[in-house]
């Protein structure tokens, strides 16, 4: 019943680094308005734009010790994604763990329950998006299962998906499609940068988009 | 009953530059404490401190259409307003709509509901006010209002009512009190500096308000 | 009914101030992983690090009387710790409050409620650790009680007792376990920083603490 | 600034209570989908269904004296409705106060903060709409406003405004325009019965409402 | 990208109905704990209990015309399933689409939003369970999918697995392992039966689970 | 660290019984509006009204094996107590732990987290006040302690304090005052009886509390 999956499957890291680059709400755009995380998964600090492979976590509430298994199997440019089989605040995951997964090529931790040494994850360049702060520890007493599909801040998440983070939020993209969500997101980054000009020059999006005729078949009145 | 109110009155923009200055606390005190929009309203980066009159914006969940309309009626030195018509916490703004803000003036946004692209924001100088922080994108599917009155984070608001925000929260001013607020406000900063030097030098504040006689009169006891 | 406690016991100052350098985390594990806040309760600024003693206030919701009464009691490094008698998330305190405190050595505010002036705390070096930031002000109307025991976020707090807060939050020690709690924290501090080293070099934790053999007894599969 | 209006102007009785029978889900459409309280705001016991000219009032929080104050004002028919000036969710309201607005016609009471007495209150069949059952008292300390705008559970209420409220919460209608949602209303009830009528004998709605076309042009697809 | 998915697989409709007579705390236990929705999902009404084949729905927040297309793949014993691609708490369902989905054979419908007309569901015996009351209409204006993966209330749910409801809330089972979820369920319930008589009769659960010496061993001090 | 006291002092039973007639609000208004758990705290059913002594327990989250430890602890008239060591949702109580606590004379349950069964419970009588519902099951792996002070839901409580709950909530009295207490309670009935009828004959409380000179005195303006 707890396991845990060795071998996964990762999508190209060029493709991963430049979803990467492209964004949270860019990418998200991409692939039709899916994938973000809940807003209450947020960075400890401010800053931090990171995407990898999703190693996923299953713990029970209160509970850390899948981490230590998890970060046996990450490899370089991976990221670990915890979700708590109950809801829990407690502060799994500190800087001497972050030490492990660092020392590993752990690019960040995605974790909707709490995280703590937030102090010292920032200095060690350590980036986490978590749902609280706190210096509750846990213990090390239950299994849980490491890159088996979890359910985390509302998203399904399969071990080797594609995770964006940045200081918007989180956004995973299934590993199958993350080549296609790259195609998508790089012709929106193309047209927004146009948009951008000319909206700074003064030129209204009533205009650029041409709303106008919509808006008053819709029946806006203008008063 | 969609509809943009195109002419609205705004307070003397040198009353409401005063009003930015003093401040959300000192304001809010000045006019009987009132005004506070609720405290789950946050700036999504420190520092900013901006007044100016409010585009008032009612829209639906998940569509920020409005906003476009809504910045045709900017000028300079105004703030969006926006309200949902029910919770909703996407992402309504971003660096596009921010930057066409900017282009005509627009000093910041307030919104109970969700903003993103805040690295951009705050790189850009464009500060909001939020009640989530999310990618999670928008339609402009629907009809909303613009400058009608609406109920923004538990404050009624009105279009040209004077906003005033700042690392405390936010705080609305009704158009027609704004001098007289002002008033109020000025008094208060001048008497608060003769206290905080008293104070800094030691002296307790319950011998400087003269508490003591009305602590026993109430029956506090020392023991 | 209401009272103020003039005479209260304090651990010794270098045990106080050596906990603070342990940090909140460790302190909390050092004792049973026990005495966190809530983790509600956030610094309103980061990278403040304190400790000191208690100096308890139960007020009523929206009133902030007991402040001034509690400052009195204040000597060179207590902490005031504040709980309302009814959920409340008006700002009790702010910058002449603070200045009031600083004056008399205070070393901080804990406060499940608001606070505000949040940018001169700051500016002041006055760090608040607060369940919400408002700018919400309160009346100075009806009595509360100084340096009684309070449950604060979760907490039962005695005046006297130690607090400790820094970026992870906020941990209580019993006043007559501080020096124990002190020196468990020690040998938790000493025996992370080789452990730390040995992750850095890419020891796993499995390996380290030899969790392999009981993950295997409680029945893990490796797929 | 703290005020009794004692004159105010209500709608005609008998086009109240046809609002109260049309109930709250109806009424709020007839009017545009506008004027439904937040969904906390909950019945505390099921089956009452009450509509009436709110008597408006706004309180500090954790005293209910204004209470005393606005029951003077009931006429027969009325609803109170009161808001405080902060999040509260002590228990503003009781049997004793429950028994002396019957003893005037009262309605029922709408309030964004707690009651208690709840069994006593169902027993005397005097219904509340409230954010919180707690037994927790206020206090009769400070002043607040009777039958002046307040906003309650995001939504701007005059006195005199007609309040409808049901098993699904509570809608306030503008009192001038209580007539026309009236109409409205009861053109939606009684299509409404014909379209049961067909859903019941097995009509699709995609069917009777015409929607496959739409759904079509949309782009669905059935797979 | 927004589909229908016209043929899905069901269960058996014994092994469902078994299911639902076992109850949702005895399924969730006799599949290693897992399957619980949050518990902010609860009943509109008590007593009501439910099992039956998932029509799953994704649709926008604020828009129900998806249901609409939904109840047209119900077939009988089956249960509608709606997760809002944001949060909401609208008002999607009331009786009017009971009506239609009950004439369908449709057991009942769980919703991660609101849901209204509560009283006419419960007298028409269509029980839901929802996360929120709410008169608050939607429209029909924006496509979402119907029998595609969903996450609903932090469990991931698949068209055609069973979903067991009751006053405990609601669990769901993978269409494939409903049998062998059934056989345990049942395995647990003879185990109960005689477990309750002997607690009723005085025993302690010390005694009969044998807990003593384990206790002893993990350090528990009786004092 | 971890224990169970076996030897509790209780209040009178008599005391204790009379407290419960008294009822949750008036017993908090006798002890200066003190001892009321967070409203969050609620009955599974309405209806239940009952007082006891406290047997308190410590719980980790997600685990519920010292209910089986307290349960030998139970003497008749005693009500259990458990607050989790941090935030929990689960179902930590269930009809088998009901039936045992049952057997002997425990009176219902308050706990600061979620139980289950919830209509068996109601059938066999055994009242529960609890923050949540949830048929999550826990495990038995890890100790607490029993009969040691907790704080649940913002109250410290100690083993053999009063206990008193109802449809209201649930309210603590320490046992040294629980006579105290109720001397008072008894004087506010008396005095409440006399004020109903006065009130149910139309007399206002603002004339039968002589509340109109001081209104006046502070300001209040009639318009």
């Amino acid at each position: 019943m707890n396991v845990v999956v060795q071998n996964i499957s990762r999508a190209p890291q060029d493709v991963i680094d430049a979803l990467g680059n492209a964004g949270v709400a860019t990418v998200h755009e991409a692939q039709g308005r899916s994938g973000c995380l809940a807003s209450c998964i947020r960075p400890i600090y401010r800053g931090a734009r990171i995407a990898g492979s999703a190693v996923t976590i299953s713990a029970p509430p209160g509970d850390n010790w899948m981490l230590h298994v998890a970060i046996e199997q990450v490899v370089e440019g991976d990221i670990l994604v915890l979700a708590p089989t109950s809801p829990c605040d407690n502060g799994y995951f500190g800087d001497l763990l972050a030490t492990s997964a660092k020392a590993r090529g752990c690019r960040g931790l995605i974790i909707d329950a709490g995280t703590r040494d937030v102090r010292d994850l920032e200095e060690m360049g350590f980036p986490v998006w978590s749902s609280a702060i706190s210096a509750q520890g846990t213990v090390k007493e239950a299994l849980g299962s490491v890159n088996v599909p979890i359910v985390c801040a509302g998203q399904a998440i399969q071990a080797g998906d594609v995770i964006v983070a940045d200081d918007d939020g989180v956004c995973v993209v299934r590993r199958d499609t993350a080549e296609s969500v790259l195609a998508s997101a790089r012709k929106r980054l193309d047209a927004e940068e146009v948009k951008r000009q000319r909206l700074a020059s003064g030129e209204l999006g009533l205009d650029m988009y041409d709303m106008r005729p919509r808006l008053e078949a819709e029946g806006l009145k203008y008063v």
